[in-house]
């Protein structure tokens, strides 16, 4: 994916037509500019607390999320929605809009999730379900960054396993005593 | 700064330049490319834990430097040095280098003074300071990727009072009990 890749002044409407094989005027049709075909490219690949099996075991289900994120970030879907998070909050105009999408789509999902154990008890009432996702979230792409180029793949295919000691920080210190 | 808005396609040497008011020989004898301009221009502005005074009371170190880091990503330097990661980790060919030293920077830094307080006995060694370095510094980049544009004046005003649940939830994992 070119966004992912180049950026933001790297990716063309006419760029998307050439590598898709379709006219330009067929994509016009159906996004008027660049910003909201990306948004629903990105959308459409985004909704990763939906693709892990919540099951209600604390440790189980956040390894599981803990790796689909591990996998998304070192996904090119992913990592062009980092960049345009990045972008959307640098005061690039053209795509200023994007912030409100982009975050409430992940915001909504993981502070629900949280909350949802909050409830239930296992995780701790003190600090608020946003700050807990925040850092789970956080902790995962900061460790993807950290990431040499040429580790990629193995954290990839090893993402559960490099997954658990980011829970376990995690769940010291969220966790009901 | 131009690559903290735009990203590196936009980012040129006629453009840096033209706003510092200096022919671009005069740049190309100091810089062989725009790649490492930018990193020298990063680097000079990235040692954020030099910029905090290390008091050794935890709790007091880690809000200064939540604050300094929260300051540090609401800033332009601090952002471009986000979005050099970014292009860095994307494959984007000329900026390849750029993840060691980028990396580097700052984890060494952020780990030695995680051990610090491993050393001491006040974080916990079940952990290593490279995970906890990460956790910490990945949920005040992911508080500031979730702000709202509007949001970004008042957070870099009260940074320390912003900081204070995000330390709170890391060290109720990370100190040692």
């Amino acid at each position: 994916m070119e966004y992912s890749r180049f950026g933001w002044s790297a990716f063309t409407m006419d760029g998307v037509a050439r590598k898709a094989g379709v006219g330009k005027a067929a994509l016009y049709r159906r996004w008027p500019d660049k910003a909201s075909l990306l948004l629903d490219a990105l959308e459409a690949r985004s909704a990763i607390i939906s693709t892990i099996s919540v099951t209600g075991d604390l440790l189980a289900d956040l390894t599981s999320l803990g790796a689909a994120l591990l996998e998304h970030f070192l996904d090119p879907y992913g990592w062009a929605t980092l960049r345009a998070a990045v972008d959307a909050a640098s005061d690039t105009p053209s795509v200023a809009g994007f912030h409100d999408r982009l975050v409430a789509t992940h915001r909504e999902a993981a502070t629900d999730l949280f909350e949802r154990y909050v409830v239930a008890g296992d995780l701790s009432s003190v600090v608020s379900a946003d700050v807990m996702a925040e850092q789970f979230f956080g902790a995962v792409l900061m460790h993807v960054l950290a990431l040499p180029p040429e580790e990629r793949a193995r954290v990839r295919a090893a993402s559960r396993h490099v997954a658990g000691p980011i829970v376990d920080l995690f769940l010291a210190g969220a966790r009901t005593r």
